[in-house]
Order: structure tokens, then C-alpha cells, then sequence
């Protein structure tokens, strides 16, 4: 892969936050020469594959198509772990099976690692509450339902299976080849990056949307744009000057270093990928004090790539536009280091577009803790044990 | 990657023809590792560069849109040479400056090596003039229009620079990822292959329509599914089979070994495509004589892949429908292997079609030699001293 190196960086405490850069070519070939220009990197073939050994990715369903599911699954590359956390309906048809037996038949042919789990496995909550991760579960003692703690779990696996990195891409895409440049984005990001604590972003560069007319390739989804204008104001407010560094707020396909994804606390529900940024900032913007003194020492890098390929995804109509507000508005209002004026500007902005009423704020949303010190071994030994859903292949 | 053996040949000659093959992963990763299935074959990493190497990519544009030939350039693994040949209008804006410029720029940011011509250089006619190869002319001397003639202009090209596979892809394709699939097919296809002789058609896994409901991934193109319905009746005729072997009658996106390239005689129009495999069945299936005893020996294969990325494209329409089926039935009446028959089926069907009227055939289309016996180092020396269209970069 051939990608700009970053042409501009806002630094905010130990974090450097890197503009947006762009992919050249999806393929650089073998040799690792330099690039032709000094403003480009050039990774070849080889280095990513070292790294994508160390990857895991996960990919978080809920129902989603078995067709776009199985687009996905043969756009990863080959020494990627796949983790399939699923949140599908097991009655009156068991949507989790099918899925179970899609990925078995895909590994058996292709002679491939992975992990799958539902969410909702019994052996799975017994396992987090052995071990007293219990911020993922709701009142009757299960884990919530929700993306962001399907991620959670996803991560946990990769942790268990021992992965360096872990990366996120959803089911519902139409191209299996935009899925393999993820993948190719997030090893080309860390291999640029000069810190163990990084994470890779992915800025779409076109969203298609179907109309009559045939597709128009617009450029920035509904809610992105609104989310990243508010991070963006919230790193101005401290830096003195205005920024539009962040554009990928509400990315749900990227990629972070397992020495950093176990650092951060989570949050529930829409507002997971924007509050990441959020909490990156609040850990280690130098504003409010840390535990994680090593993780200041070495610096955090958060980069930003923007893909070839449009992306050709299930649309799921307006439904969930008015939450989505909330939620990722909504972590940053909560934020502790969420500015006064900040705070009344995002009150206005969800009044005026109906997402709450006169006198409310934003729904506080459920934290999940950091993960950094759960007996991973334990969590692995009480899942195999008990968690029936639970399959490993390859 | 990793994709099936084929499952399913169909010999005819010489000729091996091979049913359609299906992509599992698009990255089988680095390891030369077998397969985990008797069924399938894994071409490592390493494998598809050597032979990358040694590959030209053909871009026939005509004033497609400059952004859609980005994202076609990004796809092509750098270490294949891609070579444009543009018919675009030159007024009263210069189109082909304008692609010049663009693959120029590319070309200087990530380093890699490419050709740009235009088709109707009056220095590439003179070339060609030079050397007794006026079967692409028209009438007043100039390479004539049409996509077959763009194509044949980029053949010579890459036999002029020495290369041994040359594939084709259009310039109209808004999924960068699915380039970069076409090129591993072709490479996986050529390292599957047991003879020097080959040529991988791609097979699209679905063809998306746009409609107001969303997309609809449809399986087949309108053209598509006719044209293959005939060539299988051509074979079947000689077998005694009936066969449906035949699925990439119309496809564009196909490479070829420079070996078995120069030796076929192509047809103009619409037509060239499905010609190609009408011309193999003339040379190769032992019904009449040919003069190529080597290829006969070595034997042909005829490979056909599956795609798992669908096929997003621009919609052009039903203009040329018409035209489509005259060209594409009309090659395989007007073959000297064509039994009376199916020239009786075609003409009934075109008539149905209102393509042609009572008492009329398909149009005779031009035909262009094999280019095996040209002089290649004569017209490169006129080609790089008088076409001024003509740049070389890398």
C-alpha cells in the first residue's frame, strides 16, 4: 500500500492527532523501496503481512445478511485471526447457527483461524463475572445488548488469543475488496506509526447513496459531520485555534494497538467511536491526571485514512438518526473535560434538531472499563469451559 | 488468493475449457502453504507479484470520467505496467491531455512505470503503416474507432515492452478493490495454468442495478446471458453435449499470454470479446486446419474466475443493446465453424429482437490479423520518434 505520510498533526497533551491522509495505491508491491515522493510511504507486502499476523478483526453482527457476511469474511486477509461476535436472534430461527456454519464451511475450505461467540452465551458472563469485568453487563447479570459491547468482547478474544492489534469492520458491507483495504489501511497505519499506542481510523471517501437517478457519491454521512465538528471544538478550546483535524468520529471501521485499546473506558450504545477519541483525550490530553504514565512516555498517535474504495453498505433509513445524535453528542457533553460553552452549544444543536426537549440533556451512556488488568487466562479457561456458543477453527 | 480448481472442463481440440471458478479469500496471505481442500488451490503473495511482473494492464478509455480512471490506477498492483490508450475527443476540450495529466501525476507520486497513446496519433498510424499492419485502419488511414481497436493498440504496446501476459480492464469501474481483484485473478489464473497458451475471463459475481428500492444484485448482464447461450450451443453442436460451460462470453475485464494473444484473430465492435472465444474454437478445435502445430501441442486453456467483489459500473444504458447483440451473435454466424443450425437459431433470434429484418444477417465486422510476425522493434523506433501523444513514465 502507498499512502500519504501525515502532512499535518494537532498535538493535544501526549497525543498526536493526524490529519486525514490518502491512499494511493491499494497494492505497492513486494520490494520495500522508497517511495517516489518525500510526502509518501510506501508499505510493502511483506511488512504488512508481519503485521496483519498480529491482527485480529472483528466484526460485530446483529442479524445482518449471510451473503454480505460472507463477502466479508473472504475480503480478510488470510493471516488475520477472524472474531465474529454476534448478537443475531437465535428464535424462531437460530440466525446465530447459520452464522456459525457460514464460518465453518468458509474455514474448512480456506484453512483458516477463527473465533466466533454470541453475545448473549451464558458461559460468557459467567466467565467476565469470575473475573469481575461486570461494566458490560445489564441488570439481569448478561451482557448489554449493543455494538459497543459486542466490540468489547471481540477485544477480550483478541486479547485471549494473544493478538498485538485489533480491528473493526461491520457485516453489512457490499465489497468484499473495500474490506481488504481496511485491513491493508490498518497495517499500513501502524506500521507508520512510531509509538506502541496507536490507532488507525477509516475516513470514507465516498458513502454512495441510491437514488432515482442512478448513485450520487456523496462525501460525509449524517451524523459524522456534526460529530466531528463538536471534537473538533473541543481540541480548539484547549489548543487556542480552530481545527478540522478529526473527520472520523463516528468510524466504525478502525484499528487500535491492544497496549492502547486496554487503557481506555467505553461507551455504550452509538456513542462508542467518538467517545474513543474522547477518552484518548481525556487520558492523555494532559488535562486531568493519569494512571497510564508509560503510555505519556512513548506518545499515542491516532491517524486517519481515507479509503479508495466507496462504501457500499445497507442503508438503514433514518431510525436510528435522532439516538445516533445523542449518543455521540451526548459523550461529549458528559466528557469531564467537556467545556461550559461547549456543553451549551450541544444543547442547542440537539434542541434544534428535535433529539431533546426543553430542559433535558443528553442520555448519560453506560461506561465500560478499561480491561488492562482482567486475569485474561481465568476469562479463557471458564469460556471454554462453559460458554456452548463458543467455537474455534483452523 | 485462494479459489476452486476447476470443477468441470470442457475439451474441445487443443482447447481446454474450464467451468467457472469461485474466489474464497482475496489474500491467502504469504505462505506457498497447500490448501486445506483438495478442491482449492492457495496462490501465495510472492507467486501472484513474479507474475504481476511480467503482466501489462490495458485501459481502452473514452472519455470516462477522470475520477473513475483515479480510482482504476490506484487498483492495478504497482508492479504491473498499465498502459491507456485513449480514444477521447481531443476538442474542444483535450480529454486526453487532461488523462495525461492525471496518470502523469499519479505515476510521479507513487513511482511506478506506465504507457498513455492516444488512438488516433497520426505517428501511431505511421508506426503501424511502417510495418504492413493496417488491418486496424479505416478507411482514410487511421487506426479506426472502437474499444477492439484501443485494446489491440495496448497489445502491441505491451509486446513492445517485453511483456508476457496482458490484461484488460475498463475504465468505468467505481471500486478500486474490485481492479485490484481482476489483476489477482489473472495473475492466480496464469499460475493455475498447465500451458503458455491462456486466457482468464472474469466472471462477475453480480451486476447491482440501481432502483428506487435500493440496489439489486442482479446475477447477469442482458447481453451476457444470450451470447453465452450460443457459444455453448457452438460447442455442443461438435460435442454432442450439451454444455453451459461458457459463463464470460461478453467480458471485458480478461487477460491474455502474449504467447497465445498474437496468434488470434480479433473482430471489431462489440464483437470482441465473444470473438476471442470463437477464434480459439476456429484455431485450436481441430475443425479446420491451423498453422499454430506448437500451440496445438502445448494445448490452450481457457480459465473463467468468479469475482467476489460486485461489479459497480457506470450505466450506459440501452443504446447499444441492439448493436450489442448484431456484434456478439453476429460473430459466431458469420464463423467458418458455425454450424447451419445455429446460424438459423441466430438469425430467428435477432429478428425476435427486432435486431435485424426480414431477410437480413448480422453485420460482417471487421477483422484484425495476428500481430505474432510484426516487426515490433520497427514500430517502436517510429512509434517513440514521431507519435506525439506518446509518453512513457517510470
Amino acid at each position: 500500500m502507498q499512502l500519504d505520510v501525515p502532512r499535518y498533526t494537532e498535538r493535544f497533551g501526549a497525543i498526536s492527532l493526524h490529519g486525514v491522509q490518502r491512499v494511493y495505491e491499494l497494492d505497492s508491491g513486494f520490494i520495500d523501496a522508497n517511495s517516489a515522493s518525500e510526502a509518501l510511504r510506501r508499505i510493502g507486502n511483506e511488512q504488512i503481512f508481519q503485521i496483519e499476523r498480529k491482527m485480529a478483526i472483528v466484526i460485530p453482527i446483529k442479524g445482518e445478511r449471510l451473503k454480505l457476511l460472507e463477502g466479508v469474511l473472504s475480503g480478510i486477509p488470510h493471516d488475520c485471526l477472524t472474531i465474529i461476535v454476534s448478537n443475531s436472534p437465535r428464535q424462531p430461527v437460530d440466525r446465530y447457527k447459520l452464522e456459525k456454519d457460514s464460518l465453518e464451511q468458509f474455514n474448512r475450505f480456506v484453512g483458516k483461524s477463527s473465533l466466533i461467540l454470541h453475545q448473549k452465551d451464558p458461559g460468557l458472563s459467567d466467565a467476565l463475572r469470575e473475573i469481575g469485568y461486570m461494566s458490560i453487563f445489564d441488570s439481569d447479570g448478561m451482557v448489554r445488548n449493543g455494538k459497543a459491547e459486542g466490540m468489547m468482547v471481540g477485544m477480550l478474544l483478541a486479547k485471549m488469543a494473544g493478538k498485538e492489534y485489533v480491528g473493526f469492520i461491520d457485516a453489512d458491507n457490499y465489497v468484499p475488496g473495500a474490506v481488504n483495504e481496511y485491513v491493508k489501511i490498518f497495517a499500513s497505519g501502524i506500521a507508520m506509526s512510531n509509538t506502541p499506542y496507536t490507532m488507525v481510523r477509516v475516513s470514507w471517501i465516498y458513502k454512495p447513496k441510491v437514488s432515482e437517478s442512478g448513485l450520487y457519491f456523496s462525501k460525509w454521512g449524517r451524523v459524522s459531520e456534526i460529530t466531528n465538528q463538536y471534537l473538533n471544538s473541543m481540541v480548539s478550546y484547549y489548543t487556542g485555534f480552530e481545527t478540522e483535524v478529526m473527520r472520523t468520529g463516528n468510524s466504525g471501521e478502525h484499528c487500535i494497538s491492544m497496549k492502547l485499546a486496554e487503557l481506555l473506558t467505553y461507551s455504550s450504545g452509538f456513542s462508542v467511536e467518538p467517545y474513543e477519541i474522547v477518552n484518548v483525550l481525556e487520558e492523555f490530553g494532559g488535562i486531568i491526571p493519569t494512571e497510564n504514565q508509560e503510555a505519556m512516555d512513548k506518545g499515542i498517535e491516532i491517524m486517519q485514512v481515507e479509503t479508495r474504495n466507496p462504501h457500499f453498505h445497507e442503508e438503514k433509513g433514518d431510525v436510528h438518526l435522532k439516538e445516533m445524535f445523542n449518543g455521540s453528542l451526548g459523550c461529549i457533553y458528559h466528557s469531564k473535560i467537556c467545556p461550559p460553552k461547549l456543553r451549551e452549544k450541544i444543547i442547542e444543536e440537539l434542541r434544534g434538531k428535535n433529539v431533546i426537549d426543553e430542559g433535558q440533556i443528553p442520555d448519560l451512556l453506560q461506561k465500560i472499563s478499561p480491561f488492562k488488568n482482567i486475569e485474561i487466562s481465568q476469562f479463557s479457561k471458564i469460556l471454554h469451559s462453559r460458554a456452548t456458543s463458543f467455537a474455534y477453527s483452523g
